[in-house]
């Protein structure tokens, strides 16, 4: 029997070849002038699946959108894993900022660049050819996968929810990797073992019928701003905690180890300071920037608006002001609790000719936490222990990610994320690049990782661990920084 | 010698025509197609005042608009008075509200339908024809006069303040009246003993650079709507009173006689609920309603925005967040003084991460405030005795109006105001009217007021009244109710 990664060292230049036809596709979900090209991508992994070896191949519709399903169900009695990575990408625009054409990618000093090098086409890619290795050589995978990629992550997947609970028995599995992710740095990995809920509200405070001239009634009638602004500073102390009654009710204190662990990874504050452009940090006292980030829940104001914001002098009383909210929510808050207690806070206040309504939005997440010994966790870290010479970091990120709650509710699977690009590869920017060397990382990573599952998973009871929360990490978004990666996005 | 009296009730259908006359020009100020029509009013204006035998009548030119200037200078000795008034009207739309159409003057049941006819063609004409009366049966005025009427006011008098101080010789004046106001009912007369000052300020809290996505950095960085709201939350106390040091520093205590008097305002709270449209009311503890109005500063928020205003939810922590501020000034406060403390103390608060900046807006205007002896105050007083067999209301108006601040800055003069219509006659609204007998009340009123004020100039001291505070009312704005008003306006 053929080595896997004899056959992954092999064909190495024609897999760099396969990246570049996936990348010549300009699948941009966003444009609905290339629907047709993320058509063109779906059917362009569809046939890689079966180049691979995958049984099962067939492109499925969410909305106007393609998604392509594989599977390889040939282990009885061992774990089904879901590999999910996408195939759209984010338009190019400004283009003329490109040094190449982005659909035409070029090779320069071990990177390939082009829009979707890294986000996710190569990342997406390489679990793809690490099925084929293992395939081609040892006739069968370790466990069973199934493989879901979509083609409109970049829109914020608006028809997965609908998708995954329709096809949730063909979906079935144990546990889902997901390919769209990055590590910490060249040598250092990235274990995310947290990552927060959130749930979001909008506060309106009510005031006269119309807006009214603040001269001939200002000082006798109640301004909803004036209202709004009482009420939005009361939430917080002079601590920096939140004072709605029973916010932190459910709020799982860190251990020690938890707290331990978030303290050794590397935090330059100065650096974090000079690229968001900060004197200063700020937040609840008695924390440190990556535990206000990692373990606590916010209430965050994310915009406010109400009476007359254009320029000029506009002298009016305004008839309304609104604010819209959104709380971070750490385990073990449920988004449906906390936004109950804030409602009922903000609207229980007695406000003389003022009246407050709060409105609970459909966004919310719940929050994760994965423990430590958790099978795939453990398999993932074994793994990036091997390929880079030592532990990872276990990071907490302060951001959500809808479709780890969509998987585990659906599902009643958690995800690993576990990706090989790394932070600086300009995902959603211009001149986007992934680093071959990370690609032909991912390929063996994704081997060692599904052969590592099988060894974690058979030395467990042969029962599924239910009600053990898995670790996901945060969706490269150009504008979604961790604080745990060492390099900014462009 | 005739009695002027006489003159005017000879002649009263003959005005009723020249009022038709003049409500049939659509000087439209504020529609570039209709200053033609503008002109064609100053025209009509000019034309006017030599018949009724001024002299040194003249259209003068305010940037694109027209000004008509006309003096009689004949008394010798005696104070020059300056009658203020504006020929331009309001748009008319919705023009399919109309009973008739806005520019064919319909008479019924005593009223005069037509754009302008209150505000303000009708009460402008009416001291011309008082005038004419004067000097058609007298040969002479009791007092010099000048008229200055303007065609620019509904667009905010935008050229006054340079138009002004240019012709300050020519306007040189002991006091002014503004034909542009209205009295309490048809039964009640109303003096308006004070008016509020303004101030503007625009608050900007600065935080991180660019906003930042509240997942990855929320709760370690400050937001600056938080800290904009806990700012401005900050500004007011329990008591409804303003917490800036040195707000109230320069405010006059109302003296027992002020507060009776507006005490003995009419005022039924529920009405005026109800027209605002709130269940409370709400102010600083310790004054009344019209206290609060009238003789109080206030600080207002007008506007605020900060972050994502659209709908849905967009999860960040803003850069910057704005508010647009105005306090409400009464005497003895200067609207540099009372910006110059509120940019002091807002600028000093500290705050980690987030910077705070007051711009100082060139909108301001100082109070006003007559002593109830001034004798332009006394004879406005008693002619109003005279003509409504009662004392009339003392009002003080909550609002503020930039030309009273010119007059008196440019022309050391203060103003009365001294208008005859009611406030339920549809100013800037379908269907204005003017009723004919306050039309007719009017040009007997200004012709008494002109006897009082020589009376009254003759028994002080003949030298200028310096430093004597005259009284002045809040222009016709349909948008602009006072609570003095026994009626909205529609």
């Amino acid at each position: 029997m053929a080595d896997w990664r004899d056959y992954l060292e092999e064909r190495q230049a024609s897999f760099v070849e396969d990246l570049k036809d996936f990348l010549r596709i300009p699948s941009i979900s966003a444009d609905p002038a290339h629907l047709p090209d993320v058509d063109r991508a779906a059917a362009w992994v569809a046939a890689r699946l079966q180049a691979a070896g995958l049984a099962d191949v067939e492109v499925l519709r969410a909305g106007r959108y393609p998604m392509v399903y594989g599977d390889w169900l040939g282990a009885p009695g061992q774990p089904t894993v879901l590999i999910y990575g996408h195939f759209d990408v984010q338009p190019v625009d400004p283009v003329e900022a490109w040094t190449d054409p982005p659909f035409s990618p070029t090779i320069r000093d071990g990177r390939i660049y082009a829009r979707g090098a890294s986000d996710d086409k190569g990342n997406m890619l390489a679990p793809i050819l690490a099925l084929e290795a293992l395939l081609k050589t040892h006739g069968r995978l370790p466990v069973n996968v199934k493989v879901l990629f979509e083609g409109q992550e970049e829109i914020l997947s608006p028809d997965l929810p609908d998708f995954v609970a329709l096809h949730r028995t063909r979906l079935a599995c144990d546990m889902a990797i997901s390919a769209d992710g990055w590590q910490w740095s060249a040598t250092e990995a990235d274990l995310r073992v947290g990552l927060r809920g959130i749930c979001a509200l909008e506060v309106v405070a009510q005031g006269p019928a119309t807006d009214l001239h603040a001269g001939l009634y200002g000082g006798a009638v109640a301004n909803p701003v004036h209202a709004l602004v009482a009420l939005l500073a009361s939430i917080h102390d002079a601590s920096g905690r939140v004072t709605i009654p029973g916010f932190y009710d459910d709020v799982r204190a860190p251990s020690d180890d938890e707290r331990r662990r978030l303290a050794a990874i590397p935090f330059d504050e100065a650096r974090y300071r000079r690229a968001i452009g900060v004197s200063a940090l700020a937040g609840e006292v008695g924390f440190t920037t990556r535990e206000r980030i990692g373990i606590r829940p916010t209430f965050e104001i994310n915009g406010i608006t109400g009476g007359y914001t254009g320029p000029g002098v506009k002298t009016i009383i305004p008839s309304s002001a609104r604010a819209a909210v959104t709380c971070r929510l750490v385990p073990d808050q449920a988004p449906e609790t906390v936004a109950l207690a804030v409602k009922r806070h903000l609207e229980s206040q007695r406000l003389n000719g003022i009246e407050i309504t709060v409105n609970i939005l459909p966004n919310a997440a719940s929050p994760y936490l994965i423990p430590m010994d958790h099978p795939a966790n453990r398999a993932a870290r074994d793994v990036l222990v091997t390929l880079y010479g030592r532990e990872p970091y276990y990071t907490r990120s302060g951001g959500s990610i809808p479709i780890l709650d969509l998987f585990r509710r659906e599902l009643d699977a958690y995800t690993v994320i576990y990706g090989f690009g790394l932070p600086d590869e300009n995902f959603h920017a211009p001149d986007e690049f992934l680093r071959l060397d990370n690609f032909r990382r991912g390929q063996e990573a994704y081997a060692l990782l599904l052969e590592q599952i099988r060894l974690r998973w058979n030395r467990l009871i042969p029962s599924k661990p239910v009600n053990l929360l898995v670790d996901f990490c945060s969706r490269a978004f150009s504008s979604e920084v961790d604080i745990g990666s060492r390099e900014e996005n462009a």
